[in-house]
């Protein structure tokens, strides 16, 4: 685009209009000193949104992911799920066990895990229930309520495979199930294959240690999977010859089908996306220029294309992909957009390496029944009103 | 590396040695339940550093840069540098002009400059006088102190360019100055051919609004040029022909050369890396395998290459590096090492893809002697004695 229809594409002179008058007289008084730990500005307020049970242990936090930018969540705004909330665990009395069927079982420290071959990688991570209201009539009325199960941060740690490696797997090995020190012990079973493959055992998150909620001191992380097979507060990891079939990956984490029979181990995250701007509960000031902005990510790997519709999915248009696109980490797309004030409704439709599309609402209902909470990754509609107002509808 | 080479390059077990006796017990009563900002844990303590003077609103503090993991630095951790302290800004009365050599000058309210078109990158951070003990005899003792006014973040805000287009720039226009919020109106001469080139507003960090100590609500970007460049709480932008000489460009941030005459202007950082694990006040454990890790950035783009040596910079092998590596961004480099408890000397060299390589600090002596506290980049070498304690030393 040349300076000239650049200009032209945002006219923002018409659009903003500023007087020199109105130049902020900000005070001239000194500031506050130097801090060893700083905080957020006092007028930054958005907060994890909390789903209140009868055990505040058992629940969820969700991202503000309207008021995020880029693609690294801030790790004290990373959405949360606890089964038995937060343990407070010292790292130096932490240990992890690898045992079962391997040649020389190992109890590590952490400060042994800290000294071996590490690597960083940005990842998102997503509930198996994120969305989960979206497969109602009656869904969330703002995209944190809605998707934010969802974040992505940037994770340090050791590669399982070394480990893997190093205890030696004997003849038959195929799962490996991982333990969290939470109270109720939580575990899942993970095919050996991913555990050979991208599996990390990691220690960082965002350049310092794992946040308590997000499994301090270590954490399981299966790149692309669903969240709860990132064992968090990890102490063990039990090499078998099949699944557990523990409650997470039985009667919870399961899609039950039409026809009465569960899916179950569907565990890699199909491509999604999500309008972030506007999105549910903003209200528009009146037409002029805005930026459309969300999310795009796929468990299968790399998003390649993000397309953007104004008019509920008649027509579409591609919008702009933040670089780096990283292989299973968030995607941000953004599109210019001059709001004519009519009623418009918005959403967005992602295309991962794989070729595979997200679907519609429609499509996902059609293929897999309303049983089921979770796995939902259909197309979502932002209605804007002629008023500025923006809602949540399926259609 | 096949499975047995990279086994026998570890060997974990003869390193590691735990035993299955020694798995931890931890509590099984219910964790604390959700909360609305996350916190660290209790058991993690790292902090920035201060330097204290007499007047602390100006100072600087620096990012624990050995406690840090991947490339990311936590905004809470990221390095300060103030002249008068950290004004509390309300974003709602906050205003930019842009004035001067301008067809059209526009005052913009923050809620105007968030719904631009805007982007996000990971950009490092660096004070002119980062490391600037090092052209001392008597250096910093640790990589925090000696190191840590270097940071890098995902920031998030409007390229300048567009508003440049937009006001128009006259005839003559060369140079941009730019003018922070805080008490002493802090300025800086910015080049007109930056601010149209990859210059940024910036209004995110790291997925959040700025934090304070970064210029909340606004800063300019200009990535990799030195830090002071960086005008935090931004209220003003004049276009100019020519540069203001403003006390920041001209006593200070400027390189008195052994001739008596100063180089000024000298904005773009050179290709520096340096070592963070094994570093200063380290003290191995004894013998065995360890990760050697740090972190390289240039100025001038990409990081290609980052060497190690071992021997004090007899010998050098290339390091690992982390993907992505990013232009103008911290780059992560990692190898593994079997300390074998002897006296050892470690430093990294950094290539950046202009072919640029890091100098040697005798080398960077003779070219511009010791007048100049400012723009040290030259190898870093860590003495590991016998006893395992790390030390800062010159050669």
């Amino acid at each position: 685009m040349d300076k000239t229809s650049r200009r032209q594409a945002l006219r923002l002179g018409a659009a903003l209009g500023g007087s020199l008058g109105a130049a902020a007289q900000e005070p001239r008084s000194l500031g506050r000193p130097l801090s060893a730990y700083g905080e957020r500005s006092r007028f930054v307020k958005p907060v994890r949104a909390t789903r209140v049970t009868k055990t505040p242990e058992a629940g969820s936090s969700s991202t503000p992911l309207a008021d995020t930018f880029g693609i690294v969540t801030p790790s004290a705004l990373h959405y949360e799920r606890h089964h038995a909330g937060v343990p407070d665990i010292d790292p130096a009395t932490h240990r992890l066990t690898i045992h079962g069927l391997v040649e020389r079982p190992l109890v590590l420290t952490m400060d042994e895990i800290r000294r071996l071959p590490s690597a960083s990688r940005i990842h998102f991570l997503e509930c198996g229930g994120n969305s989960g209201s979206e497969w109602a009539a009656e869904n969330g009325p703002t995209v944190q309520r809605s998707y934010g199960l969802a974040s992505c941060s940037d994770w340090t740690g050791v590669p399982l495979r070394l480990l893997l490696d190093e205890v030696g797997l004997k003849p038959g090995a195929a799962w490996l199930i991982a333990e969290g020190a939470d109270a109720c012990r939580m575990q899942r079973s993970v095919p050996i294959v991913k555990a050979l493959d991208d599996a990390m055992l990691a220690y960082g998150q965002n350049g310092e240690p794992l946040r308590p909620e997000q499994g301090f001191p270590l954490r399981l992380l299966t790149p692309g999977w669903e969240g709860n097979v990132q064992v968090k507060w990890l102490r063990r990891l039990d090499v078998t010859d099949q699944p557990y079939m523990t409650r997470d990956e039985t009667s919870k984490y399961s899609d039950l089908m039409p026809d009465g029979k569960a899916r179950i181990f569907t565990l890699p995250l199909e491509a999604k996306s999500v309008v972030t701007f506007p999105s549910g509960g903003h209200t528009l000031a009146g037409a002029g220029l805005y930026e459309i902005t969300g999310l795009a990510w796929s468990g299968r790997g790399r998003v390649e294309r993000v397309e953007v519709t104004l008019d509920g999915g008649r027509t579409w248009v591609d919008a702009k992909l933040d670089e780096p696109r990283l292989r299973l980490a968030f995607t941000r797309f953004r599109m210019p957009w001059r709001w004519d004030g009519r009623a418009a409704a918005i959403a967005s439709r992602c295309t991962d390496e794989s070729g595979y599309v997200q679907p519609t609402r429609a499509e996902l209902i059609e293929a897999r029944g309303t049983n089921s909470g979770y796995h939902f990754n259909g197309i979502k509609l932002w209605k804007i009103s002629p008023d500025g107002s923006v809602t949540n509808v399926h259609a």
